[in-house]
């Protein structure tokens, strides 16, 4: 424990992040098995690591909720020279806002929404496979119906409504209203710009990324483009997984996962980029000295998925980073057909818009418009405007209407993501916050950094990512991701970046 | 948990079982940990490491020291029908063993303890590599003296002496006395054995260990091996790390590694058998539906090195095996030079008796000496009878009398074993024990397996380890080992199989 060692009076405050540093540690534990899960453990195992999950996730509750924290923290609230303090009072905000929400839901909620979810996700499994909507719309009804009694119970913010609630836990600070805003003129830029570039452009060659490279060589690719976006490895790892992910479990432990298909040259390269976009963040929060405090963890989901898609997309489908990777991607496996590539064909084919029934197959622009389908109608069913039974046709006439998709059968559409039957509702719009956070602070970086395109067509990835730790990283949640987006790029949230940098860059790509 | 969603009612011996399988779920996640720790984990990740391994252990200790455990051993205790039924009354008689020895400690004793060990590990470490046994000398006292307040705080067993109490953490039921009468008579026979050998008989060639081979042939055939001899990966694993270790974590995960080196081509085959043997033992023991309760733990640290030793020596250095494992590895390599070895070369070098300075370096006959010196030594320091200040000395003229070696420094003498530094004393007899349990087990196998030589020529290992489950595996914490050795073998533990199996194998060896 890093207090014990000092000489200091044991203060409230001093108290308080001990306290706190103790349930992050034992929150680690939980963060590592899980990774271990994915990655490591022998499948007869699956039954001992679930007790040894329930009896953490116990654990940390109890902490997470108990008289001791609550009297600590209201000893630090109303001690003045804590709250005069500018550290510590971003702290303690943060730390009563998270006390208070889970202290306001019920156990017996909390029981049945965790006892419904691991069933309901069973059943969406099992009905996803049989695309039989039907079989899956009682718990659905029922997870919607647990979702309002959670935002009941952990209270409509001043001036918001229902989905603020929960939408709070995922992203605190934003309002649905203000999404509103946002992704309506996003949409409204997107779905012609989508149409313009189908109907009129010329769609480029995506034949060359079936070219075959044995999976030890883009494993050697892989890492060397993690280790020069500046992913520490002697505190971090990357490793393979059926889904790939990023687990910042604490200090000096960060783990990513990718996934590699031989038949494809870069099958797995933009998915290990994005992780690694999260492991950047991860380790670029002053962990060291403030675990366990908001300080040192993420401003929001919207955030840490900025940090992902702005190395996946804006750098890795951008064409100043394939002018360094594509020599050295040659150089380093000696193959004729890759060595035939132009960095042209690469960065053309990366950028392909091509609108598909599925969400995680989508591309960077399209991707979008099933993002905002899904906000929409997840908000208009907590409000009680859309019945779960209406949901399968209301999803297909949005997928006609914005993306010109027939849906043939629920498989592929209502029944493709698993994040309804995890009963997540509001995760949703962190996704394109993500794109709409990386763009704008994608123009006020590419304004700070004149040097950044040559620099990135030498490989040279130092310069953005001391623009990101300086701006983004080191703040951890001293402010809310309106504020920090607001304080890094001059001007609040705004949909105009992401469209410009999609028509800027699509047009010429599909020679508009 | 197993019994929440049982009807019957919950009784003081189902709440006791709930409670130590909660304990050993805890523990489990440690071992994980652990068991990351050395194969995965970044370095950078130490110091969070560290935190995490305190929080459990302390959690862990404060659940078996509980007073809610004590109420429930004593409810069990004066319930007849608990202590009626034979499984009930053997998993009480050792919970409440390890319940009064952890309670018995006192807390400041334990805090000490710790600490000192830290500090001296570190000591040693250093001191080891100047070889400077003066400087850790100071540790060395302290750490006799903690372990005498130690021995003196859990109490001498009837009629034993102040080392019982220590050899009890490791042997349960083991006594020093017996093992003077067994080491005495093993030792008898062990130091004109191989003085004879050494003497008079023809040392066996080892150039062709030097043969190179490829660690990727290494590892398939490494992992062959394992598989065949029964270890079950859909509930384990095999890696690699510095040190090879066994970690049986818990029903489901048994984690294995070793170590390769592309120089020799059986670098890893035997330190993978040794801890392949543990696994099977770990994978025996009955835990998935008993895990937390003595009957799911071994035996004893010696009955688990002999399961061992077992399939290190008497299996992988045995001339049967061989018989089947050249042509393989024959087959697996398409190796010329390996292609060009034969059976009794290889059994024949792999059974070589030069006495070593260095104990882990050591040979299946002159190990013991080296074990047998340890044991007499600390014995001795414990009584008080050797001083600190004169063990070097003790060690060499040790070494010279029994093995005939003249110790150059004391890096490789008295500063070469981490285990006192570690504070374990009490821990070094349990490596011979191994020994002596494995011949004695051996003999009654065979006996009861005559067919066993000629399945072992063909690589059939299923009727050994068949043999092992019924008789050592299944049965847990239910006996002591002397009683299991007993129980199993028809006789008490002796000295003369151990004898009679290296002579027999030996001296054909050095062609007497």
């Amino acid at each position: 424990m890093p207090d014990t060692a000092s000489t200091e009076p044991m203060t409230p405050y001093r108290e308080l992040l001990g306290e706190l540093r103790e349930i992050a540690v034992l929150g680690s534990i939980s963060a590592t098995l899980g990774w271990d899960q994915e990655v490591m453990m022998p499948p007869a195992a699956a039954g001992l690591r679930g007790e040894q999950a329930a009896a953490l996730s116990t654990l940390v509750h109890e902490r997470r909720t108990s008289p001791r924290l609550a009297d600590l923290i209201a000893r630090c609230e109303a001690d003045t020279e804590v709250m005069t303090d500018p550290d510590a009072a971003a702290n303690l905000r943060n730390i009563r806002h998270d006390y208070d929400r889970a202290t306001r839901l019920p156990t017996e909620l909390v029981r049945e929404t965790a006892e419904t979810t691991t069933l309901a996700m069973h059943a969406w499994r099992e009905n996803r496979e049989r695309s039989d909507f039907a079989g899956f719309a009682p718990w659905l009804t029922k997870l919607v119906d647990l979702n309002r009694r959670t935002a009941e119970a952990l209270g409509v913010p001043e001036g918001g409504e229902l989905y603020d609630a929960l939408l709070d836990s995922y992203e605190p600070g934003m309002r649905a209203a203000e999404l509103d805003r946002v992704f309506g003129e996003l949409r409204a830029g997107l779905v012609p710009l989508i149409r313009e570039l189908r109907e009129n452009g010329t769609a480029p060659s995506t034949e060359w990324m079936n070219i075959p490279l044995d999976i030890a060589k883009q494993v050697a690719f892989n890492r060397g483009v993690v280790e020069r976006m500046g992913f520490d490895f002697s505190a971090g790892r990357l490793d393979e997984s059926t889904h790939p992910f990023c687990e910042g479990a604490g200090p000096g432990d960060t783990r990513l996962t990718t996934r590699y298909d031989a038949g494809q040259m870069l099958s797995a390269l933009h998915g290990t980029m994005h992780e690694t976009g999260h492991g950047l963040y991860e380790q670029g929060l002053p962990k060291a000295e403030r675990f366990g405090q908001p300080l040192a963890e993420a401003a929001s989901m919207g955030v840490h998925e900025s940090q992902s898609r702005m190395w996946e997309n804006f750098v890795g489908r951008g064409r100043p980073f394939w002018v360094w990777a594509l020599p050295e991607l040659q150089r380093q496996t000696g193959d004729a057909a890759i060595g035939a590539l132009d960095v042209d064909t690469v960065f053309r084919g990366l950028n392909t818009v091509e609108p598909n029934l599925i969400r995680i197959e989508s591309d960077e622009a399209t991707y979008n418009l099933h993002i905002m389908l899904r906000y929409d109608l997840e908000r208009a069913m907590l409000k009680g405007d859309l019945s779960v039974a209406d949901l399968p046709g209301a999803w297909n006439e949005r997928m006609r209407n914005d993306l010109g998709l027939e849906v043939p059968d629920d498989r592929r559409g209502v029944l493709q993501d698993i994040h309804w039957s995890m009963g997540a509702i509001g995760y949703f719009p962190t996704y394109t916050l993500g794109n709409l956070y990386a763009a704008q602070l994608w123009d006020a970086l590419t304004a700070a950094l004149p040097e950044l395109d040559s620099q990135l067509s030498r490989g040279e990835l130092g310069g953005l990512l001391g623009w990101l730790r300086a701006n983004v990283h080191t703040h951890g949640r001293r402010y809310t991701a309106p504020e920090l987006c607001e304080r890094a790029t001059g001007r609040p949230l705004s949909h105009e970046p992401l469209l410009r940098y999609l028509e800027g860059k699509l047009r010429p790509v599909y020679g508009l």
